[in-house]
């Protein structure tokens, strides 16, 4: 274990990583470099730098990737309504490829050897932080704590913190739940605890940004999104950054009681696990997203969108996406976006996101006088249709002939 | 034209099919067998007996195949998930392919030696009874009269009608709708009028089976749905036939609010079109099969499933029910429901459907030992996961690799 | 039909397209613009022009498209590594977008509002004709004499020249061929007389460009392809241009008795149809294109090309190469190949095209330290398979373990 | 290591195994079952039952599993023209999760808790034979004594085997090939030393089962194949066994140089390989399945399997055969083979296999009279294909017209 100088450690100041701090210094006898990233999670980050500081870290990175995270790594994702596992809006999968590259960049930059992170053995964050590590650096070590040590249950981890200064004030995880959680600006997920009986419903209290749909507001709140080459550039008028206009998709959703979702889903280490998230901001844009696609995307790129959808979702859920799969799709992807221009209303009510209208000046492939049911002014012969009908039909009628003369 | 010598026509007993019937009968001078089917739109059938009598018509066929509709049709189609376009459960779709199955069986019954529909030349419904009927008859002759004759406007159709002694009774299409309606018990759909512009809202008094989430009841309602093999078997307990399941499903679902759709959705024949839908028993049916396919099927065999199920909704969308390849994928599809076992528990509550549990005594693969965070009984071993990541990194290590000595 | 002005002929200067020729003028009144070029077919182009002349044609084009053809169209396709049902490597479907692209941009040039083509109303190539001008132009008026006219048997064809004074010296088609023929740079096809029965053999007569393996030199030949980028740069270290490459290598594998194919296929239009093609060069390009890629191209990009793969070649079989899915799935194509730059080395005998070596000084993910049996250093641990066998195998022993528990 | 009490040993008789039977006794100290199967792979089995004798093994399994490999895992392979990367016929795949079917039940009859084989840890064949056991027992315990020990170099392999009296007659490989090799009824595959670097030619004295075509006899033998639901049942008019087949087949192969493959391939552990394979059998097979096919399946039932056939590929080689999604894909793939019957005549001759014809008497969907280009019998309208091909085209001309207003 020698052999490593220097890691960066992913370090949101909380008890878990804390330890890790402590325990890289103790058994790894290397210098460690803090990370800690501002994703929207909600929490302050300068506490953190105290922490540090007071383990003796002499490097400490603390940024706001807010806007990359929004603008890099969620919008493009949303640009191919992704889903996993036809609801799961991919929220903490998102974060980790961001936080690998920042590990990766300030290893660089600090000279690491190595990287560390908290995520437990059981989970699809390891594999995720480390795929996307390795991807970016092909020699970078990899410590993963909770592979390693035998601090495997809460109380061994307890009387660790203890016996080493190290402040348990908050006995449960964040602020006090007694769930797993992950939060960023797309989403909070919730994990444990009475979770572990997927028979069992999720306790009200559990939820953080949205109200119950029973305690939302009794009115409905309409929304305009204006969308540019497929990725949402104003609300209701006004012209925000990626983060902000997710900040604010999420606050009028929180409101509204929507984005809540409870999923027995597939890990990719090859266990079934129950999770709840709060997606609210992202369960809007996924129905805008649709919503203005429908209007200007022709039907055979679209169809060719939704059979690669499910593909690129596992390549997210399951740590790829630095890798060059997921970036070859990702071309694809984003050259079908350069005609998705054009505004979409909604109307948010009670856990209801509800399409009331989409258009786009520009590039609207949707042509009334076409759809109409009775004019018939050219451009479509009814009799055309006999045509094909009859030719794709073809290959039935000659196998049915064919079952007919047996 | 003249060589048709008898024609079935699906006939509902409305304006516009007993227009085609008299004129089937003008112009054709053939003899017309009309075929009426309870495939649950909610209209009786005995006026369309009548009906049919006063035009001379001998044979007529009235059938109840909402049995069949929900047992044979719309729950193989819900075993796939499915849905068209993200968005769109099939409603109308799903239920051309028993009429044509019908109207060719009384084809061969009756020695007809043509088949005739209501279907407009330029929508999707003329494709499905048609690619249908020629599927299960090679030799069927068909009479599309929208695609034939010069009734095209409204105003030529009802002076025809009035010139035939057909009672117009009802200027507008369906109960005194303004749009152009289907009905049957898994759906409503509504087109034409206000809706054929895409940017305006559908309005409050066209939706016909659901109360609007607003007016929905403020107490939220718990169901649980039984599965057998892929398919519901009983609620809250009792068991029932698969068509008084969905009935049922309606009735709630359309009480709380729920499955209302605005979409703008691509037709096989080439056009975009703004559709609504209400789909109320559809909806919950959805939530909860993937529910308790979430905990009774393979991982990998959902992702096939899902990877295939937009071909598959594209099949039924486009009229190739009776395809070799629908009846090839299908097989695919219910082979993997044998162990879909269970229930799930449902809350509806204005216009949301929300999972609460779901179990499968039988089938469950979830096993809370090894999902559990911070137990570590032997059945799944923290350091696997190191050599799992690193040989699924390997290939962009060796990538990454190569990009350095550039 | 008399709204038609001008219109560009698709002409090849045969009896057929002479007979069209002279019918649009009489049944159409109307001007025509002919339209000859040169993909490779091997004929002279001049005696084209004479017979235009002869016709009172006005505007006459005759263009050199060999180059074009390769670079634009054969080679992006072959980046795919595409063929058809598993052996068909799309010879005639590649050619005719361009020359669709051609007769919509001469429309445009002389100011005509038609085009008009030779292909037959049961072929594909009407189909790729047609939407590939209607893609382009949505405008333009198409005549496609074959399904207008009554000149179906080649009875009534010759009576109809014999009557116009069009010389009918070849009773046959192409150069005395009883078969129907199709030429360009990429191959020749076969279809019709001898070759309706499947089950009987081709006669060793029919083929032109290739000698039978029986004839072919009792001698190999060594060859050496450069790619760049995914296309090939240079023969035996001579760079040459995209058609001469693949003239060159349609010479060397015509000689060595490589590129027959004998094939039942799917058309578009419904029917099944039997052909015979000779691509002695796409034979050899796809077999060295795979040779590379096999070591540049990463695992999962190289298998979601194959999975792709089938449905590019429907879009180019079916005609829809200028249609926006088949340009964004180029997209996606091209993209991968910025990697796929090195040389594969290939031997030619009696019909075998066989791989003997491949490299890539820049770009060769081929590691051999890794792949080796022997050596261990260190970028491979042994010991890491077990991981991550166990965690591939956890969800089927989670499974087993519920099958015994049965 | 001590909590293993008896073990099934894969073992071929050869030194590795050997070594690997002795070091089982030695440092698990548990008793050995040996299981030793003659899947074609053309060697005396007797020796092996001697060998282990000497050792001390007291239950010796000797299985002629030829009938059952090619029946049920062979062919049903075959019928969905399974290439792994374009090229690879699975030869080695194919055969893995047999033995691991077989040893899980050896261990199951002997009461043994663990398997063991002599699989490298580089490999693929470690996982194909870890997962198959896995699959069909979750609590098996399997030795891989290749990840374990540290006799990794020959040398040390070699002194191993001298300090425990192993005979080491042969210092290389299989009758004394350098080449690391695997062979069974469907293939031989050759990796190690000279194929090492990828642009080197392979040697012509590598290849044991084939004559180069150089040497294959110059006159062509013509062969036919009679298949009932995809599978092939006799040859030139004699109904023989599946691995009877097979056999004749390769021998008829191999007599005319058919089946030899040059390839990079991406093996499941992550790296680039660069192996040889002979394949004369299934060679042959390949081309006279998809033959039958032609004729005999729908188009889209067709392109439905080649859509998936890749996938499937990368199931088996990766080692999922005993996986639910295998199982769930084969249902689908064999329900399309019902109708695949009939006959295929092949010409073989110097490593060509030649398509001469095909035919079905019960099930051929080719119909002459329709595909025939100057007959218009009624079955088809050439008017209908205007009709198909506008309404083909409607979505990209109302996107061309966009185009144009823009």
């Amino acid at each position: 274990m020698s052999d490593v100088k220097k890691v960066v450690l992913a370090y949101s100041g909380g008890l878990d990583t804390s330890v890790i701090l402590k325990w890289l210094q103790d058994v790894y006898q290397c210098e460690v470099v803090t990370f800690t990233a501002d994703i929207g999670q909600g929490e302050e980050l300068e506490p953190a730098r105290e922490k540090a500081k007071k383990f003796g870290v002499k490097e400490i990175y603390i940024d706001d990737l807010r806007e990359e995270f929004v603008r890099d790594f969620v919008f493009p994702m949303f640009r191919a309504n992704t889903v996993y596992e036809g609801e799961y809006l991919l929220g903490t999968s998102i974060a980790r490829p961001l936080i690998a590259k920042r590990l990766i960049e300030i290893a660089n930059e600090t000279n690491a050897d190595a990287i560390s992170h908290g995520a437990t053995g059981k989970g699809n964050d390891q594999v995720r932080f480390e795929l996307g590590a390795y991807a970016l650096n092909s020699n970078i070590k990899i410590i993963a704590p909770w592979r390693e040590w035998d601090l495997l249950s809460r109380e061994k981890l307890l009387a660790y913190a203890e016996k080493n200064g190290i402040p348990v004030e908050m006995k449960h995880k964040q602020g006090g739940s007694p769930y797993s959680m992950d939060a960023n600006l797309l989403h909070i997920s919730y994990e444990g605890r009475h979770l572990e009986n997927p028979a069992a419903e999720a306790e009200e209290d559990m939820w953080r940004w949205t109200v119950s749909p029973e305690r939302a507001p009794d009115e409905a709140e309409y929304l305009e999104i204006e969308y540019r080459h497929g990725d949402p550039i104003s609300l209701n008028g006004k012209t925000l950054k990626p983060h902000e206009i997710l900040a604010e998709l999420n606050r009028l959703g929180g409101k509204h009681g929507i984005g809540r979702l409870d999923l027995v889903e597939n890990r990719y280490v090859g266990m079934k696990s129950r999770g709840c998230y709060e997606t609210p901001g992202g369960t809007i844009l996924l129905k805008a997203h649709r919503a203005i696609e429908s209007i200007t995307l022709d039907r055979e790129v679209a169809h060719l969108k939704d059979d690669l959808m499910p593909r690129y979702a596992s390549m997210i859920y399951n740590g790829y996406w630095w890798s060059p799969e997921r970036v070859t799709l990702q071309t694809l992807i984003d050259q079908t976006q350069q005609t998705v221009n054009g505004w979409v209303r909604l109307k948010l009510y009670k856990g209801n996101v509800i399409v009331t209208g989409r258009d786009s000046k520009t590039d609207s492939l949707f042509d009334p006088t076409i759809a109409t049911f009775e004019d018939d002014a050219g451009a479509y012969d009814h009799r055309d249709a006999g045509g094909f009908i009859k030719l794709n039909a073809l290959r039935m009628r000659i196998a049915a002939n064919l079952r007919n003369k047996k």
